[in-house]
């Protein structure tokens, strides 16, 4: 059963939320091996994925949101307030609205996925649509001190990393030890920041090694190939679309510490990732989660030696296919007649033509 | 980690795919305390959700997905097929996708919620759209008998029912005994028949206690209310618009030999439960899931006696809520200026206005 992170790594979390009980059910989910990416990459080399769309909003922000809720909470905050492109925002008030407490999500105009704005909207969080992009939201939230009654919950709380670097204890329990190479999408930075922490934490516990931690970012949103933050963020993966990252310093130091990189990969590759994950590993993961797969196949193709030979790879999927399912298209539907012969006829067809 | 029911219920699953190795993680799911639903109940009764929507493809037709399609597998067919208005057909395509196999879907014309045909296009199945309703569908799948190559994996396989008795299971696990109440939403009635199963062999093996059923249904759609099937089922609850269903005598059975009904809920109360659901407890289910809640709502308002006072009830909350999110009226953003004072002001008025 999935009792939630605070209970689950109660010991490993900060004192602030040591007596709280607020729980989704967040946490504790799958990892499961990637056999066809693990063919493509070859040489011994074994892949997986951390589903973390598996988690009660549909992304890995509920890890550190219940964390920075419950922090807020037992604070004596009374609302919560982040900026959010979509994922944060969803987490944000599904935890608020558990709590009790109210919710109000700053948006940028523009391009923010459908189910993800319908998720804080049901949750009951008030959405304060800023003129500008997400940048300029952030930097608005950024310039506000906390008041008595309202707490930031973005990642500038410093819980959230926190609750996020779970992840990474979960993989070494799963796994028995850190992977070799840990691959993540990288948009504002702070997932592969609490990775990090939470690798180098295990790691000084409990001796479970550490892995490289590769970068992976969109090349039109890609501010860590250009060495800074840069003003026009472009890519059909919302969640990553960010030009100033808010963890820049963290993500930095954590590939400079682990010996890892950043790579950037095309909306084009970052499509056909996901295609490739959902029908033939049949995982349906968001675009920006391909991102961490599109760059561990690029960077096994530029044959780098960054990807050892007989090693293990954990590619997290940061969100659910279902936060943005416009991005597939639908086909004109095959009208057919509802008749055993006439169905019996088309089933041939279609398993003659299923490579 | 979550291994997968295969592995996790090997032994209690059948022979068939004892040596199956096919996971994406499904189960485990959570089972999370309806707080707020238990003041509205009061009597000291105590309700839970069981989170079906955290399964992988985003319902808990992916615990019967993964037995059908392992034993298909096993049995050598190349392809799976099946009638669906939604879910299955998303669990189908994921698993068979999988287990590298072929996949035909056949739908009814009409209102499917998108996100649910997303799912199986994306994961590679093909769909083919028969002119009529889900009777119709269901009824050509009827009639075809399994050929060699391919297998249907509709609840009229009984690998289904197997696997979706796991949450059952579960739920014993969790509790550490069976709860008085289980509410369900019932459509097609296979998810009432597997749990009432579940609980007999429990209850039969460790003594863990049967509850009563109560069998939830959308008013437009409630053949167990009327005594039989009917000719045009209507709801807002999609996954749940079934007029004949397959599992009738199944979850006519569990009804009876638990004590339980049948109660009929309308479209209005079940989109106001699942607003409840979302803002109040922090859930965001899809509608057909919040019928469960409503079910169990209206019962005891009936004051009929059918809820003991200071016991325990599970309702199975069956699918996501990002799986159906169009449902989500979305208010006219309000659009704001990106300065802190007026931010202030701002939230100063969502926390005075927040019950």
């Amino acid at each position: 059963m999935r009792e939630g992170i605070l209970r689950r790594f109660g010991g490993r979390l900060p004192e602030a939320v040591a007596n709280c009980d607020l729980s989704l059910g967040e946490g504790d989910t799958p990892l499961v091996e990637l056999r066809e990416i693990g063919k493509k990459l070859g040489r011994g080399r074994r892949a997986y994925a951390k589903i973390e769309g598996a988690n009660p909003t549909g992304s890995f922000k509920d890890r550190g949101m219940v964390v920075a809720v419950a922090a807020a909470q037992a604070g004596g905050a009374r609302c919560v307030l982040c900026a959010s492109t979509g994922n944060t925002s969803a987490a944000a008030a599904a935890y608020a609205a558990r709590a009790g407490m109210a919710c109000a999500v700053l948006i940028p105009a523009g391009k923010i996925a459908s189910g993800k704005l319908a998720q804080a909207v049901v949750h009951g969080a008030r959405i304060l649509q800023v003129d500008g992009d997400f940048d300029d939201a952030m930097r608005a939230v950024r310039e506000m001190e906390d008041s008595g009654d309202a707490a930031v919950v973005n990642s500038i709380n410093p819980m959230r990393i926190q609750g996020q670097k779970t992840a990474a204890l979960e993989i070494c329990e799963a796994l028995g030890r850190a992977p070799e190479v840990h691959c993540l999408p990288v948009g504002n930075a702070g997932n592969i920041t609490a990775y990090w922490l939470g690798y180098c934490e295990n790691n000084a516990q409990s001796g479970t090694g550490l892995p490289k931690m590769l970068g992976c970012q969109a090349a039109g949103a890609a501010p860590f190939l250009r060495g800074g933050a840069i003003e026009r963020a472009e890519t059909v993966a919302t969640a990553i679309r960010i030009g100033n990252p808010q963890s820049y310093a963290g993500a930095e130091r954590a590939a400079r510490e682990s010996g890892g990189r950043f790579i950037a990969v095309s909306d084009a590759d970052i499509l056909e990732t996901q295609n490739f994950l959902a029908s033939r590993e049949g995982i349906f993961c968001e675009p920006a989660s391909a991102a961490s797969v599109a760059g561990l196949l690029a960077e096994s193709e530029s044959d780098s030696g960054f990807i050892p030979d007989e090693c293990e790879i954990v590619c997290t999927l940061t969100g659910h296919g279902l936060k943005d399912p416009d991005i597939v298209r639908i086909p004109k539907p095959e009208i057919h007649p509802a008749n055993p012969a006439s169905l019996k006829k088309a089933l041939d067809a279609i398993v003659a033509g299923h490579s």
